[in-house]
């Protein structure tokens, strides 16, 4: 699970932390990896698991809005590791935040924010 | 619903879409807004607000993690706005990324995108 990476420490520990999460409750494993600026990368957690013997990798980008990043970067990204590593099929999944279940859970913070009227 | 704002018209297109398809599914008016690069702001989305009636303001940051921009960026901009709108009760609510229900999404796409083992 990619996200963006951030210059705050906080971020990325909680990015991993969720990862840790998320492999909690679903049965292949989870690792928090990141398109920049923090470890590991998209590229060494590939490796990692290409190591450990995997042979599916599936790249859930962390991402919310589309942009260059889901649509160029993380793409290149994950290409760049196929090459690598031709005996790992790798797939790229929908970026998080284009699932339209969103909306619901958004519907549901904002009934539980909002004061009765 | 605040949105970091993006370089990109197709994200912040994007966002001001999910405000339009969250008003839809509940009771109170949800305009999309941007901390910064894109408009309106969380200052002229929250004026506007006061202009057409409203008594109560919610700010929901559409942020996935923790950092700089959630812990102070948007709640000053929330404070500036709090000031110059006195009549107005102004909240911030937790961000979108905090809730505990982002896990069970993401199980749901995991799930989704892996092919059967």
């Amino acid at each position: 699970m990619v996200a963006h990476g951030s210059r705050a420490a906080a971020a990325n520990q909680a990015h991993r932390e969720l990862a840790a999460a998320l492999d909690q409750v679903v049965a292949p494993s989870v690792v928090g990896a990141f398109m920049e600026l923090a470890e590991p990368s998209v590229g060494d957690a590939i490796a990692t698991a290409a190591r450990e013997g995997a042979t599916t990798v599936a790249v859930l980008p962390y991402f919310l809005h589309p942009g260059r990043h889901q649509e160029l970067d993380i793409p290149r990204l994950v290409a760049d590791a196929a090459e690598l590593f031709p005996d790992v099929s790798i797939g790229l999944l929908e970026a998080f935040g284009s699932d339209p279940a969103v909306v619901e859970l958004l519907a549901a913070q904002v009934s539980r924010g909002l004061p009765e009227s």
